[in-house]
């Protein structure tokens, strides 16, 4: 097997044309001929996170989005507006491959043991341009999937369960002992509710609609807060109060969900306090923003003393600081766990081309929940 | 001297009543004898903070204030709306005194040899109720100063000083090596201008009115910028590429200013990147909101990458962090510059009753910057 080269393969593509166009295409490419520690995979299952979206999409305007090409061929363009575009400078007229994470079968192999070893197996892989059919990767960057894993049970081993991971980590790093998840009817929102239930850490979900609120308390959820209901703020507090969770994951960014949730850790905190406290209560209360589902500005009356913080929250700096090898034990626990804890769901399968057309985009490109798709770019090809 | 016992002394205190009160007035309270190692100092001087100004006025609406009692015995009462009145909960009922340092003459010691050595000394004091004729208090917590200094010139000798200290401090242990400040022309302002020039940090002055650009460039700064100019945020750019700085302390709290620093700080970080990255600038980017002279909300848009945080600062934590020695480093160095680097000007001085009439109160109640006032406890007594 190693001794037949890999032919050609197709590569979805981003490019930002100077004039605030998004155009995104097929590309054929050669697939790289593996180094001695390098593998080939077959992409077979990459799923489309909100994260690969930014990416995808470059800010562009997807209602004003028109298909040509071909069937085999697609294109898609889209404008982009001026402020926008300002930002996107440094990408202008770079022609970018898309794709977190994914998975497939090794095909090809370089002559290291260790790349040898891969033939054949199954395995999760993160690193970028994996909506492609064939992805040349290092050997050590393969997390082999427990056997009986598909490529789709495998997909999404590193984006979500590490971030559900890397929040629980950054929580005990920074001294809390509960949680508070927005969007918590999310994949990741599950993901996250099921890994608290297992490791026994308290967990506040907020969700939007009521229905969501009966999903994660069949789920298992001992704390469920929908804040589209009135008496959402005595909820929170409740919860916050029984829980004592200190820090909060915001995936919405926008609008006045983070400021609600600082003050109501304020109103718990001050419940238990013994006198007043001209600053308010000195326990530090943390809200990470690590999405932007909310594209509005971020807003807050700054009514929770001056013990607080609210910032930007990124997987890979979170892994950066504790170094690879817990980061590996991490990794190892998502395989281990891949059709439990970190199991995902998808609503559809796609081919690259069926990716491209309009109709699809319309639909996984809101990023609702409970609408995300898995790309599979060896699918009718 | 020490024999003979200090007689009674007026006290100025803030009450809130449940029915949404505020009331100002002077309290006549005995001098506590000093234990053996306290002492009682004459208060002579003791400035009017806006950090002392929301423990004085509690929230209330300040232009519903009514004057009643007498000369001698003034009473000030102003509404308190109930949103307002719901974060004063803690403090219903209980007759506050007011004042968080000051300065003034050593006027009978307890029976320790430290306190001894200090009888006739002018000094320096932080902890509260120097709105006060009298402050009995531990000999330890008292800043001598250099012979020559008046208790009107080491009345400040603790909030600014320890703050313009504490944000050059804080700045160093996150790792940064030039700040930001805005409320830059107030007398906090002025100091920090001061300290960051005697100690070679660069520092970007923000400022609202063209006159105070005028004053911190006639005071040595080399960077001011003016929020209110069309060019505010080329110019903020030009000086954040200058001097590297990466993070701000914030007096104003409110508004947009803390989100336009850091999107500022995002553009300098980008000029010198090398390639795109998808998430922003891997620059950490901090604003620190220590003042609330804004009281709208706080709105940003989230166009900073994610490598941002905003947060709460007060002084007490910061020292609190250091611990005692270094910060008693931090008092004498005050104590030795209190003429030069960390000197303080004022308006205007009044006595408790003065400080306690409706035309006195328009005028301080401003927080605008050179209007500030000194309260002399033993004046017109």
């Amino acid at each position: 097997m190693t001794n037949t080269r890999t032919g050609p393969g197709l590569q979805l593509r981003s490019l930002i044309k100077p004039e605030g166009l998004l155009e995104l295409s097929l590309v054929s490419i050669p697939t790289p001929e593996p180094g001695p520690d390098e593998v080939v995979v077959r992409v077979e299952a990459s799923p489309l996170n909100p994260s690969d979206l930014g990416l995808l999409f470059g800010g562009a305007d997807m209602s004003t989005a028109v298909a040509s090409g071909t069937a085999d061929a697609p294109v898609v363009t889209a404008k982009i507006d001026a402020p926008v575009m300002a930002a996107m400078a440094p990408r202008v007229g770079e022609s970018l491959a898309v794709g977190n994470e994914g998975a497939g079968v090794v095909v090809e192999a370089g002559s290291s043991a260790a790349s040898q070893a891969l033939v054949g197996k199954t395995v999760a892989i993160l690193g970028g341009a994996m909506y492609a059919q064939y992805r040349c990767i290092k050997a050590v960057q393969c997390l082999v999937l427990p056997a009986g894993t598909t490529a789709a049970e495998g997909a999404s081993c590193f984006v979500n369960p590490l971030t559900a991971l890397g929040m629980v980590g950054t929580m005990r790093a920074e001294g809390h002992t509960a949680l508070v998840h927005t969007a918590a009817a999310s994949n990741l929102g599950q993901m996250l509710n099921r890994l608290c239930i297992e490791d026994g850490i308290g967990l506040v979900n907020i969700v939007r609609k009521p229905e969501q609120v009966e999903m994660l308390k069949q789920a298992g959820a001992a704390y469920v807060c929908s804040s589209s209901l009135p008496t959402f703020m005595d909820d929170l507090t409740q919860a916050l109060v029984a829980t004592g969770a200190t820090i909060a994951f915001d995936a919405t960014g926008g609008g006045r969900l983070a400021g609600q949730i600082l003050t109501a850790m304020e109103i718990a905190a001050n419940r238990t306090a013994k006198e007043y406290s001209r600053y308010g209560s000195t326990v530090h209360k943390q809200v990470y923003i690590y999405g932007g589902l909310d594209r509005s500005p971020t807003e807050f009356n700054r009514n929770f003393g001056m013990a607080w913080g609210i910032g930007g929250w990124l997987l890979t700096p979170f892994l950066q600081k504790i170094g690879f090898e817990a980061a590996q034990k991490l990794r190892e626990r998502v395989a281990a766990e891949i059709k439990t804890t970190f199991a995902s769901t998808y609503t559809k399968e796609v081919s690259l081309s069926e990716a491209l057309q309009l109709d699809e985009i319309a639909v996984y490109g809101k990023q609702a929940t409970g609408e995300k798709y898995l790309i599979n770019p060896n699918k009718d090809v």
